[in-house]
């Protein structure tokens, strides 16, 4: 019987093991995870800060006995792998509870460890209340510190997540401000739709200071964050939580220690069926390349989503079955209070870099019949190729930005010319869209321009 | 100067004299529309009579004499086209005002005369407030007949317009009977997914009759309806109002009177140019055959948004570029109460009938996160073609099927195999969908089955 180890028991290992299961159920699968929780949604992580979410365990899919049980996959949780022998298949683990070190035999192994995000190395970031969060042990002690009635909290960086979070605060009752040290939020968008977005923190009533930073916590006497220095301003801010949100990067220690082939994006390199540079073992999920769909180049992809789809077809491959993961589009969505900001493909900054002749439009347009009661507007920013005349992108914040995104990331997929998307026929209805609907009011104002 | 003759005022008309306008400003252009208005939304009209939109302006793009103004085109109304001579290059039409026949000679002519709603010809099917609901005209004698207060409607035939008009007329407190002839309503659907609409209906205090029609009408002493006898019903049913929607047909008799080609479908046949088999007559609109992207026969399509897109490449080719229409998937959404429902490609019934061999599947999963506050059910039923792998069509009711709808049309555009669309990088994040996307689950749970 084939012994199959996994290294990481959230999105990429949890589902890999599952499918792994489920096409071969003689499979002998053991999953290493070194914190107390598998098989969670960390992106829920925020609702359940703001209280629309009642406990942890709503976020939780299966407990490792659940999982054991329906799935006949062992789960050992606190379990912290420490270093790996291809040559010998076998990995040394550190079981956290007792100290004790434990080695694992394998014949074919999955990294899934994920990222790990950045952290502030000032004078003071090691005060209590200073947080990033990345697990649900994570949200946790968050959730214990808001028990104590924080009224300011500070947001260092405008990544996805301290969108979200800006959200969960706000309605907790804090006052918050956000630092970003660039001179935009969401870099991952260009600045006329990060703009957007910033406009939506600040009606929400956030204030926001861009090309700043933190530069010293002070903490009080029960050494706890109590406030903070900015650059540039006079007096310190108050701060009694603070959040730090300044990037993640792979977590590939393990694998780069053992030799294996790190990519050019910092990402564990992998072929199409997710294999490593060493024969039987694999990686999935955030600590593994992905090709980006439209760039054809390998990128580190730290969304969910990847993950899942990542694991999944590592899953097959661990029980040998062929399968090959096509790549991703890095889209993503956030709710940022009441706007939907998303995006699709390559940014018109991020086509330029990878050697495209960019043109971009940007479009408002209301998302259903403009006499539909109560229709909001939805902004977007299209990106194509001069050259090709292929789409390269989209992004968009507004009602309905996820669905435009969704249409735009299958044509992407597909590497659609602009003329052909201006002509896709998408469903309408007054309470739905306009019989234009704004994703073809945006290609055919981009074939305006090619 | 060239001169460009449009018959028709709607959407293929307006959007094509619009198009020519803007791409060759020296053009001579005149519209005739032998109704009152031009360039309205009648997709709107369920909303004008639910009292959701105030006036029929609001549903008006442009009067004649805007358009006129904007575009440069002279717009006529209540002027009917009579007789096509294509020889000669003239269309003979009659003034409805004066009763005078007026000749318009053209150097290129669009057709884009719509289609007609079927009537009822039974007894008593000439009373008044017997209607049907396909122009701004018929909506304002409807809103008339509203002001009335009646209390009972019969809604005849299960199509789209009845179920909007349904939510419009509860909305106004009438009590409903809807009279399905066959043994389902929306009859574009497999029975599968027509049934979950059917029982929002009836949740929604509309009762619902199939296999049943209406045989006599009985009217008062004003010539109103009053009552209908429905067969097998031992009563009269009351009935102040009585809605039509049992099928419409292009109106090609224009057309067919000058001795253009009809095509199988009933409508105009056409190039992909939008050009009939007459040199220098365009047919864009209902009244125009569209090519189905996926069983690739050319199909009659009622539906708005193939008519503006059609229209727009009629106009650029009345202009004297070269343009062509792609064709349709025959995507629709509908607003059925609180119930999204739509649909794109084949159903399982016309791959069936189209000559592939379908493959079915249908998952109802929630449409957000499943811890997220207030998240719905989506149920997607998809169809596969067992030999090809390929796609062929979705439909989808319940919380954001619209998405899911489009995001199918796109993959069906491009001809995607299912195990390709299952790959998808579509948008996640708690409040807009799931990390597998239901639309990625209703690809995996075919996968399975192929």
């Amino acid at each position: 019987m084939s012994k199959i180890l996994i290294v990481g028991g959230n999105a990429g290992g949890m589902t890999a093991a599952g499918r792994a299961a489920r096409v071969n159920p003689d499979l002998d699968i053991t999953v290493l995870e070194q914190g107390p929780y598998v098989s969670y949604s960390i992106c829920g992580a925020p609702y359940f800060l703001s209280g629309e979410v009642q406990r942890t365990g709503d976020l939780i899919s299966y407990t490792p006995a659940e999982f054991g049980r329906k799935r006949g996959v062992r789960v050992l949780t606190r379990v912290r792998a420490e270093s790996l022998e291809p040559t010998r298949r076998r990995l040394v683990a550190r079981e956290l509870e007792t100290g004790r070190e434990v080695a694992f035999p394998y014949d074919r192994l999955l990294l899934s460890t994920g990222f790990k995000p950045l952290r502030l190395e000032l004078p003071g970031s090691n005060l209590r209340n200073i947080f990033t969060l990345a697990s649900l042990t994570d949200a946790e002690e968050i959730h214990r510190a808001l028990e104590e009635k924080p009224r300011h909290a500070l947001l260092i960086g405008g990544g996805l997540v301290n969108m979200e979070l800006a959200e969960s605060l706000r309605k907790r009752g804090l006052e918050l401000l956000l630092l970003e040290m660039s001179g935009q939020i969401l870099r991952g968008l260009d600045p006329q739709i990060a703009d957007l977005a910033e406009k939506e923190l600040m009606r929400s009533g956030v204030q926001v200071l861009k090309g700043k930073t933190a530069r010293t916590f002070f903490g009080d006497s029960k050494g706890r964050v109590e406030s903070a220095w900015v650059e540039g301003n006079s007096e310190r801010v108050p701060a009694e939580m603070v959040f730090v949100d300044i990037g993640v990067r792979p977590d590939v220690s393990l694998a780069g220690n053992a030799g294996i082939l790190i990519g050019s994006s910092g990402a564990i390199a992998v072929t199409p069926r997710m294999e490593t540079s060493a024969t039987g073992i694999f990686a999935a999920g955030n600590c593994a390349e992905a090709v980006h769909l439209v760039s054809n180049q390998p990128i580190f992809s730290a969304l969910g989503t990847a993950a899942n789809k990542q694991g999944r077809v590592a899953g097959e491959n661990l029980a040998g079955k062929y399968s090959v993961f096509r790549g991703v589009l890095n889209t993503w969505v956030v709710k940022i209070f009441d706007l939907c900001v998303a995006r699709t493909g390559l940014s018109e900054c991020e086509a330029a870099a990878c050697g495209f002749h960019p043109v971009s439009v940007q479009i408002s347009d209301p998302a259903r019949a403009r006499y539909y009661p109560r229709s909001g507007t939805v902004t977007i920013r299209a990106t194509a190729d001069r050259t090709s005349k292929r789409l390269l992108g989209l992004q968009a914040a507004g009602e309905g930005a996820d669905k435009r995104i969704d249409v735009a990331a299958v044509a992407l997929t597909n590497g659609m010319k602009v003329e052909d998307a201006a002509q896709l026929d998408l469903g309408y209805a007054p309470p739905y869209s306009q019989v234009w609907d704004p994703f073809l009011v945006a290609m055919n104002a981009l074939l305006r321009q090619l």
